[in-house]
């Protein structure tokens, strides 16, 4: 056996099912995905400064991101050494991983979350420390009482994916006072755009305390799913060394040009954020008007507790050609996310479970 | 300190210097590059694949790449689940190291290749055997003769880059004999479309040992260098494991219809490659002329012994808007390495060159 010790346990990573799959799939003309929690906007000038791009496919993008990296840590009030660019922020987390992890060292996650703190911890071979989430939240105490000696990460989604929650300044303060200093906190805040205005000031603390990564991305809010692109703010010996190890490549130069553009045009960015507020305002009235349980969101996606099995719900709904997220791959069967889209794909989700429920389908 | 050990010794790969960066630095509106061994050009048919993509760019790729891998393993004749797609080859080398590398293993590499080798058996703690090339040609007798019980991966760069040789058909097939089968053989392969006939038939080698990897790159010869993206090809059960281990999304909606396009009309790649071809045959000529020592070479590239150090012709070079790549991360202070671009940017830099050294420049 050529392979590391423990690959075998690994569960691969399951996305959202892609619209092309689904229309493949069923044989359907129009597909609403609900499931990935994506934008649904491209904005127009996003589009003109990659449409430009495409002459240049055959020349390697800059390594360093560099007008990127310029234009972003002037946007950020932060030095361009502590910037780490990532194929999505999922690039960031595995880098993070392999920079630091040696034998029996100690990760601490929260349980559900998003799932590639696990993956990438135990193809690093690191011994993962899941601590479950209390009433759907961050339970930033009991984590905190799991720091041994052997600790070298402990990873927190604010907001969390997939339920939506977050943890506030008060609570990462407290927090952090309690984590020795020689473990690296990771906020992941993927989704950080969308939360509520106590949400922590994560660059204080970097600042204050060190040995903090902060992950972002460009996928969620900016809408560049599709070109993969994140980036990590920290100090700049740890940026420095991320930076050292990465391949050299990483970002394409359409990911560049696009993050780039977005960056220095913010009115799109806030326009989506408003959008996508009243959409996700649009699915609690609707929700609560069904009847059906769900959590209050930090993000653009609601979670929802079906109460029961969502398996013929999840076949109902695709064949109505509308793709949201089973949760089973986290272990929460009766449980489903759904993105706030474009209006008229919420209203048509909105319709469609209706009519789910009224067929005394539940 | 929150690092592995050892990520101290590491020197990051210096990538070819961009025309922007050069454009930035010296003031110049005219830069060739001849620096990456990137092709000149983008055919129009994939420019239109690319822009038609455009406005997916919200929405996450395709996490198998479902059409590129049906194309691809259609035309290469393999079983879809034998391969694996990378965020370029480089992350293909580095999802190998990353499957298998435990604590005290060794990886056997030529000296001087492919850097990325190097660098990322040894963030991933491997202990590497450095195999001198022989006469600029990989030694693969000295190579099987270092492996050990102890030996995990050994690499091979074929053709090799920065030399541009290759080693045949003959050549490793008596490699392979001497080889254990549970030694994984890795050969990078990108630039074999324009290596000779006698160049190894590495999928019939695959199938009968098993253990191997070949990986490969839209980056040369079908001119997607931009766009980040290279496949492997392996057994199945090899494939599977570093299809788990992989980031879901690594490679973009660009790259994916990109390779697509690319694999669907092979016309431009053999255009393509026969002007690299031609134009490879005028540089040798004229250094031939110039009474300048270069290799053959197997490759979009050739590889030029200077005899002294590059550094006074590399700034010249640089001031007239030409880029090479100096070999000083390769520790051949005396050798740099130029890339056949288009025919006017050959014959300029023929020219320049030929002025630095009418110059009593030597």
């Amino acid at each position: 056996m050529i392979f590391k010790k423990g690959l075998d346990k690994i569960t691969p990573y399951e996305p959202g099912k892609p619209i092309e799959e689904v229309k493949r799939a069923l044989g359907l003309k129009e597909v609403y995905k609900l499931a990935s929690n994506e934008i649904p906007f491209t904005p127009d000038y996003i589009r003109k400064a990659v449409s430009k791009e495409v002459k240049n496919i055959n020349r390697y993008p800059e390594g360093s991101s560099f007008y990127l990296r310029k234009n972003l840590a002037l946007k950020l009030k932060v030095k361009e050494s502590q910037l780490v660019f990532g194929n999505g922020s999922d690039e960031l987390i595995t880098l993070i991983l392999r920079a630091t992890i040696e034998d029996n060292d100690e990760v601490i996650i929260g349980y559900p979350t998003f799932l590639v703190y696990e993956i990438q911890a135990a193809v690093c071979g690191a011994k993962i420390i899941k601590v479950p989430l209390y009433n759907l939240r961050y339970d930033l105490r009991s984590m905190a009482k799991r720091v041994t000696g052997k600790t070298k990460i402990i990873f927190i989604a604010n907001p969390d994916n997939p339920t939506g929650t977050y943890v506030n300044q008060e609570e990462v303060r407290s927090f952090l006072k309690s984590i020795p200093k020689s473990v690296l906190v990771v906020f992941d805040e993927a989704y950080f755009e969308f939360a509520p205005s106590d949400f922590p000031k994560t660059f204080d603390f970097l600042k204050k305390r060190g040995n903090i990564v902060i992950t972002r991305t460009f996928s969620k809010v900016y809408g560049l799913a599709g070109l993969r692109i994140g980036y990590a703010v920290t100090t700049e010996k740890i940026a420095g060394v991320l930076n050292k190890i990465r391949e050299p490549f990483n970002i394409n130069r359409f990911a560049q040009v696009a993050a780039l553009a977005a960056v220095k045009n913010d009115k799109f960015m806030k326009a989506t954020r408003t959008y996508v507020l009243r959409e996700k305002g649009y699915l609690y009235r609707e929700l609560k008007r069904l009847n059906v349980t769900f959590g209050k969101s930090a993000t653009n996606f609601v979670l929802i507790d079906f109460k029961k099995d969502t398996g013929r719900l999840n076949n109902y709904l695709l064949k109505k050609g509308i793709i949201v997220r089973p949760l089973t791959g986290w272990g929460l069967k009766n449980y489903f996310r759904v993105t706030a889209g474009f209006h008229k794909e919420n209203v048509k989700f909105i319709k469609c479970l209706a009519s789910y429920l009224d067929g005394g389908l539940k």
